[in-house]
């Protein structure tokens, strides 16, 4: 999900109640006025996105008998994605993730659902439109968010979070399998930190999944009442997804290892053939220069330099000497 | 298996039904056809390739009363190797692997089973000759196949698909054992990517293995009353496979990392040699190539070049001091 | 908590005696004055920072009946953390950390505690101003503190510890974050032994959050009656921050290993560019040299030299030599 | 022990048969001669080293009741090292090790022991002479081994083989201390295979070694009737020095991964010397040789040429700036 | 414990008999003489030395049944620490580490216990005086060593090899700091060889410490009535001295990992100095060389040698260069 397309809501509490056949939708400007849904058969879902507002959260701290620390934990925004299996209901703290400018810079936003035998309430701090998708289900009269309990709405808010954990994967995927081409083929440039940025990436992720399967794996053992039977296979199916990308996250992590060698490599290839077109050039022409330098003495006795052909005599030593030397580099296979 | 080697059979439901002492082959046109079946004494197979049929799917999903999470798994080509018990039903997702060129380029094909008492379900994107010596084995009165349930049949398949994992282990093996020659002898040039392109296919046949072991593990564990006592002795010989590949498998990743490491060391080695020769030819011409440029300075005042022995005196000092910085580069060792 | 701000108070023994709607503080100057409070309704809490009273120590084991073992581990400095329930009291010892001359200078205190159903006696070497804020909560009527047990008690010391924890965990990331903002713009030179100091910080934060992360969830799962349920939920709210300070110092400590692998390349990058420097300067001018050195030979017989446009024509071979040089370089991406 | 030491002795089919103060051979040519053995108070011993007899194979697996599984597993020579308790017999699958050409080759052969209330079957691929200890303790009427059930008897082989891995252990430690010396001494040059050779040589034994640690530990703890209480002080002595044993290989591979990282310092240090060398010469020398050059232009106005002492006062730049120059490399320590 | 101070007892068997209010020493000459003190209600403490007496270890062995093998682990002095837990007795096999020439060469000395409801036997193989403080509590009437079992008698003798333990973890950690500041400062060279015998004493004493640190959790939990419940809170207090070492000797272990990576470091800071000096003299005076060798040369027709002031113009052209030069590597920050 980029920022760029995130849609604001305006803050509002919406009391949407549904059940089999039923749908309604309440504009509701105190919490009082839920109290009459609170025994009705029908489910309801609240979705909170004022976190500042103190005095709210303190009338449903008291209405479904939510204990200080779990709303502190609903407030605190560094929370660490975790179930909470109460008595009457169970805390779900999860993280959603979105891109601000590309994989490189992930931001993250916590999500809580708290919910009872037939009640959701949802509490974010922006209202990003991932709710949008379950107003829309709960509109229409067919969809199986009507007919089943709150713990098949829960499944459904989760399966959109993890889906999105998919999509950076990809996106992370990608721009590993595109750094992995441009060095083996050693076209461009890459910077190491643009290598390591992705290794950030992979670690940001992993903090957040690695939780969320947890507290999957939590739910799926629960005995709680409120999560029914025929819920874990769909339970169950995203504990597999957080499982797989988790896997796949691993793997990523191994490539990244395996790119900084083999940059590391060709870093010290190129060296290496550096090094070796200085020598052989220095090798070859030092020796001769030296030579030169003798026969540019100015002794008055030396007796080569009346020979008459002297100067092409010099000349044979000079391509002798150079030839000899290629030989040598040749065989000794430095280019 | 290599791609080229599959032959491809017509889309087709056939319904192999069998026994001891009993084999029927029938082409069904609709799934309604396989009711009068269902409460046989015998034991019926039937292999779907048309997995894009969701008609199909369906009357099978009603027939047989598998849960709509369980179809979507059969449908996702990306699911991670497992094992579900179900009641009255066990369904296996598994991966085959085959080549298409060579062993960096793995492709895997999903397979799933849903087996009951006496029925065999099996979900194939493509229709591979995988169970082509099965359907020989049906045919042939006599095999075990025909005499034990359902469970043993599976075992059947689980066999031929571990044991193209055992060639995929033999192929990396071998081309791993062929690269640590070739860089430990240091005859040929081989590039650092060869050697990790083995490195990603350990990878990915540790990523359908290692699943594979734990789903064979709870298969062992199991007390479904499809899982008979008789065919845990098959089932533990096949986990006993997935144990031996992963240990081999393992073994070859460290091979690996040892290989880049010698592969390291050559580069540091050859380096070292070309720095040393181009320090020896410079150490021993540098100063004698200074002493020729002081004998070609043009002062009119220097005593030495008009000496009788000067010329020859000269070559003296040249001489001696290449000899001696020969024995000094000898005496440390280096050549 | 820097050690400058560290208020010392005046070595006392003051007794706080307290309960819901009461509140006493007494001077006593012998243990023996602690009699009458002990089978009260109300709750008392004593300070000790005089560990080297041997006879204060004694009269305390005597009256409370603790083991000399655990007198011996309050008096040792070096105790790792740990909690030991008995039958009638829990010890508890933890660390305090402050930083003496910035964070790559920690130091720790150890503080223990002891607490039975209506007493809590606290063990500090220096007597800082941890407890100041606890003495200001007793003293308010209305706090949480006097009407909860001796856990709550404890539980509020624990939160302040472990607050100093998270407070030293953002100057380690702040620092590392400041050095890889450094190293990766290349801007200044960084010493390996800054990065370094922070990876010995880490480690030393670990070395004290790691056990206390142990003995709160021991607490958690405890079953003594001196841990009441309604308590349980403070101490899991303490025993998650610890889990999250140690999943954020483990990527830190990953991020120090990222940053000295980045500083190494950019030292080998450095020396790869010094050297191609070096050997493009060297080989366009080591074989010009050369040259020169032909025609500075005092040959008597020397063509060329007698040439009208043979001086031009060297110049000529000269420029032409070290353009197709450059040419051959550039081509080779080594500038 | 070394494959040449090796004894082969001609095939037969020896059963044994002993008991306290009991002890018979009979030399047998079918299995059938076996039944009037099976239901004696006294245990027999036969040792099967024709594994291609599928015929001989067959009548065991029907006369003990044995599954082809297990059959299977006795034959194929690549089955991991494993313990398999039956109802009424006991299954184990052993390694023995031995070296070819010194430790860098070792080969590997399986054994297999069937054991059950009085018999115990053995089966090896060639006849070494592992059994004749064996064979010369049950002649003698005072051993344990007469004495004492299956399960000793048993205890007694795989001590033997155990002891083997001691020896090769000391061997490979031997190896790794001597190129330690060597490295450390920088007397000889090593080659990184050599030590990398040791590296799998402890990567065979591991794989042989932890398998066989682990079935002693399945033995140790099993309930079976076959293992008696008083043989489990035997099980455990071969047990710990399994332990023993890895722990020592884990040992010796650190002191691998060591003596590779100072085999690597000292090539970098080494080259480090070569380059200081070049240094110093090349920047003492190409300086004054310029100077020299310039003296030896051919202007036709350069008075230095012309003074008296022009050339006494070259000498004394060239020796002063060469003094310098040194002073300067000293007082850096470059040598 | 330095070897030099050991203190030799002469072989002796002194038995030494004690309990509350009740100390003898017998001299005995042969194991007949223990049987009075069997049932006795006073318990008994015999220290054997003389483990190649085999006599004296086969009656040892009736007198107290012990198991052969159990007299094998005592006699093996390659024994791992361990505690054998039997119905009538407990054996615990421990080692004693002490210095021979520095921390650099520790020496294994194994000391094994046996202690039953009212005796004690321990069994070394050298007279260390480890056992004299225990003599001189012994004669003191109001030692607890008197008072308490034979589990105390223990507790006491395992709390003084622990203790030497962490004196040896002492010396290690101040031979690695001060190498630290050694290769910090980078005043004097130290040899890699240095830092690696360091890891090799932590190899050596975690090799001692762990299966130590193992038996003591073994004897915390174990419901051996030799052990009393008043005896547990001594034996964890040893207990957790081992955590702490271990601990400790972990972190060592990773500052030796550090020290190595910042000696290669500036390995490869000087060696990038050195490069860089080359690089600029070589620079800066190869191509001066180069134009003065031009101007050397003897061509007829050059017209710059008869200009006034070539050869200051010339002068000019090498200083602007130089200086050139000089800027373009000050600008790159190479000096
Ligand atoms: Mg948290
Ligand atoms: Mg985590
Ligand atoms: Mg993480
Ligand atoms: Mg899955
Ligand atoms: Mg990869
Ligand atoms: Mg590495
Ligand atoms: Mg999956
Ligand atoms: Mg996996
Ligand atoms: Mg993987
Ligand atoms: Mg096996
Ligand atoms: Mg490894
Ligand atoms: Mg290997
Ligand atoms: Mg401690
Ligand atoms: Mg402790
Ligand atoms: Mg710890
Ligand atoms: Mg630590
Ligand atoms: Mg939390
Ligand atoms: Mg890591
Ligand atoms: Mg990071
Ligand atoms: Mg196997
Ligand atoms: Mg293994
Ligand atoms: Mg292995
Ligand atoms: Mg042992
Ligand atoms: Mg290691
Ligand atoms: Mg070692
Ligand atoms: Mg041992
Ligand atoms: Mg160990
Ligand atoms: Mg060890
Ligand atoms: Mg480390
Ligand atoms: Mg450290
Ligand atoms: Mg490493």
């Amino acid at each position: 999900m980029d920022l760029d397309s995130i849609v604001k809501h305006p803050l509002s509490l919406d009391l949407y109640c549904f059940g089999e056949g039923h749908f309604e939708k309440h504009h509701i400007t105190s919490i009082s006025q839920i109290a009459p849904f609170l025994n009705q058969e029908n489910k309801f879902w609240l979705n909170i996105t004022d976190l500042e507002n103190m005095d709210l959260l303190e009338e449903i701290k008291n209405l479904f008998d939510i204990h200080s620390m779990t709303i502190e934990d609903i407030l605190n925004n560094q929370e660490r994605p975790k179930v909470e299996i109460f008595d009457h209901f169970i805390l779900i703290v999860v993280k959603m993730l979105y891109t601000r400018n590309g994989i490189e810079d992930l931001e993250t936003e916590q999500v809580s659902f708290v919910f009872g035998k037939n009640y959701i309430l949802t509490f974010q701090e922006h209202s990003f439109d991932i709710f949008d998708s379950i107003r829309a289900r709960l509109e229409n009269p067919t969809s199986k968010i009507r007919k089943h309990g709150t713990d098949y709405f829960v499944y459904a808010l989760l399966d959109a979070i993890v889906s999105e954990y998919y999509t950076l994967l990809e996106k992370v995927t990608d721009k590993i399998e595109m750094l992995e081409e441009v060095i083996v083929s050693e076209e461009k440039r890459v910077k190491l930190s643009e290598i390591y940025n992705q290794r950030k990436s992979i670690q940001q992720l992993k903090k957040v999944i690695w939780p969320t399967r947890e507290l999957l794996s939590i739910i799926k053992k629960s005995d709680s009442f409120l999560i029914k039977r025929r819920t874990l296979p769909f339970i169950n199916d995203i504990y597999e997804q957080t499982v797989e990308i988790i896997e796949n996250l691993e793997m990523q992590r191994e490539s990244i290892t395996t790119l900084v060698e083999i940059y590391m490599t060709n870093i010290s290839l190129k060296q290496n053939e550096v090094m070796k077109t200085l020598t052989i050039i220095a090798t070859i022409f030092i020796p001769l220069t030296f030579l030169a330098g003798v026969y540019g003495m100015n002794f008055h006795f030396m007796p080569e330099l009346k020979w008459k052909f002297g100067y092409y005599l010099v000349w044979g030593i000079f391509i002798a000497t150079a030839v000899i030397m290629a030989f040598y580099f040749k065989r000794r296979k430095w280019f």
